[in-house]
């Protein structure tokens, strides 16, 4: 990790003391946040909506690599992946509470980079960091998220709600992230091994999905402007393949993808065509890429056709029929969770 | 840690695995948990009630041992020790969820120990597990809560609503953690150090104390049925002194409290005494007694005097005063923070 200017040892202000900086730094903007850092709990107005739970926690050495994540991305994307869950329930997160354990290591500089990330984050999403819980760590850092959203009860949308013949919709464009990380490993390899400056020029675009990924919050507004509600969702964390099976399955349905309808950006093409890697199976399996799959009903077709921010990529069928990509050729092959899975990841 | 008699590797389940693995075994007993485990996020009905949130993280080495915490105790504590956050607010918890990082050293069977203690804690409290996530560890195991409570808006408790002249009270006894952290520590020295058993007889109280904390539930509700409604309120996990200035502190008030009033039990008394430590410095400082502590009004006095569960220790005055323990000879001794602080315990 870069070395900040100054350093302050965390033991110098220890957890109450970095519980007062940070609370200094957060000003509350979510007129549901009632009670922020400061006490027991954060208290939470619901305001007469449903509220949305969802929790991730990130460990160093599993999930990134601090030798080429920066902290305030790092920060980000914390926030972000969670979000990411809150608009794939077709909520708005709202609040934030956030557990970090740190080593050592980590200087007092580096800790407000990590939360000025998490507060840019915060920002840009309308959401209230409201409570947290810092501790030390014997070896890496660990951030625990836990995002809270609101819904009206009506509008929430579950992975298993996809009926027959339903439409299979992607936001965005996939692979993306995952080609950014074997970008950001090979220049790590090469740096390592040889003490070059790392060759990033040119991957601008898969290097940003990887290290700064954006919750789409936009899709979610954007299906509501367009009167279109989806039948079942969930976000792209673990890659397409294992996402569809997630809402097939839920729903007691099949699915059928077509490869020629995936949405690939021409940077993430040509980079799998650079590492020898099949651009449809990084699309599939990638992972990271925290877009929006939904399935709508074949009424909302003309709706959603044509919109340059979604592809229709496929439909349900019925329970039998399978689990199925439908190649070029129109020859199927089982559709396999291969995502990234982080606990054979050691 | 104890080794389990039978032994299946995590990455033989895998993370979706041990998620459907841990699902089959809840089963949702709150009327305000819409969908637990199995979507994007939880959901939950607020019920037109407040929702107060509370995190926690605990770090294997940091907040335990497993050479002395067996795995269903440390799945219990870590639910306890959020609960209590939840009642700190005078509000009724209702939902958990759980993020968990594990080495590869833990056999599912291990995994299973843990969610037993954390389910059972769930059940004696009325609690639901709805969601969570499972992730690999380079080393350590970390456990991180996030636990969700409800309460009227009129109901809840916040530090900051002490009043000059309120009393302080505290419930159960304190030290009693400590004191059996401190045993358990002494018997795994020995044990390491000669082989020979460890020695835990006559210690069951404090034991218990230190490795299945119970959150004082009871307490909240004999409150209620006195119609006491506390003015400020803490849970004592860094200890008696550190919680009492948070109380003074965000009142903006002074504080004393009688060393004479401190409640110990006489097994804390005599285990101290057997350590060479101050049983009222145990019982100020030791910390994780996760009893409540709290003002009230000197009207509610004859409501509270008397009964075997509370502890008149002391009151509030005006912020001049300051923050003081008066010992039995009417001396009087600037009160300190010199809780357990997470972040120099390294």
């Amino acid at each position: 990790m870069m070395e900040p200017t100054s350093r302050t040892e965390l033991s110098a202000l220890g957890e109450f003391g970095l519980i007062e900086r940070l609370a200094s730094r957060i000003q509350l903007s979510q007129p549901s946040s009632v009670k922020g850092i400061g006490d027991d709990a954060a208290v939470i107005d619901p305001q007469g909506l449903h509220q949305v739970v969802t929790t991730d926690m990130i460990v160093e050495g599993v999930h990134f690599d601090l030798g080429y994540m920066p902290l305030k991305h790092l920060g980000y994307k914390a926030i972000a992946v969670n979000l990411s869950d809150i608009y794939a329930m077709n909520a708005t997160p709202r609040q934030v509470v956030v557990a970090l354990a740190l080593s050592n290591r980590f200087p007092v500089e580096a800790v407000d980079e990590l939360y000025e990330g998490m507060l840019l984050a915060c920002r840009n999403y309308g959401v209230d960091l409201v409570g947290g819980d810092t501790t030390s760590s014997r070896s890496g850092l660990v951030i625990s998220v836990t995002a809270i959203g609101a819904a009206a009860k009506v509008d929430i949308v579950y992975r298993n709600g996809a009926r027959d013949k339903d439409l299979l919709v992607v936001s965005g464009d996939l692979g993306g992230a995952f080609m950014g990380l074997q970008v950001l490993e090979r220049e790590k390899a090469v740096f390592t091994g040889s003490g070059a400056q790392p060759d990033l020029d040119g991957h601008d675009y898969i290097l940003e999905r990887q290290l700064k990924p954006e919750p789409r919050r936009d899709i979610i507004e954007l299906l509501k402007k367009m009167g279109v509600k989806p039948t079942s969702m969930i976000d792209v964390s673990d890659g397409l393949a294992s996402e569809a099976l997630h809402l097939a399955r839920a729903s007691g349905l099949g699915v059928r993808i077509y490869d020629d309808k995936l949405p690939i950006d021409p940077s993430t093409y040509s980079t799998a065509r650079d590492f020898n890697l099949d651009p449809s199976t990084c699309a599939l399996n990638g992972g990271e890429d925290y877009e929006l799959l939904f399935t709508v009903a074949q009424s909302d077709f003309e709706k959603i056709k044509g919109n340059p921010s979604l592809s229709i990529i496929g439909h349900m069928m019925d329970a039998a029929s399978g689990y199925h990509l439908v190649d070029k050729r129109g020859g199927l092959h089982e559709l396999k969770a291969q995502g990234w899975d982080a606990l054979l990841k050691r």
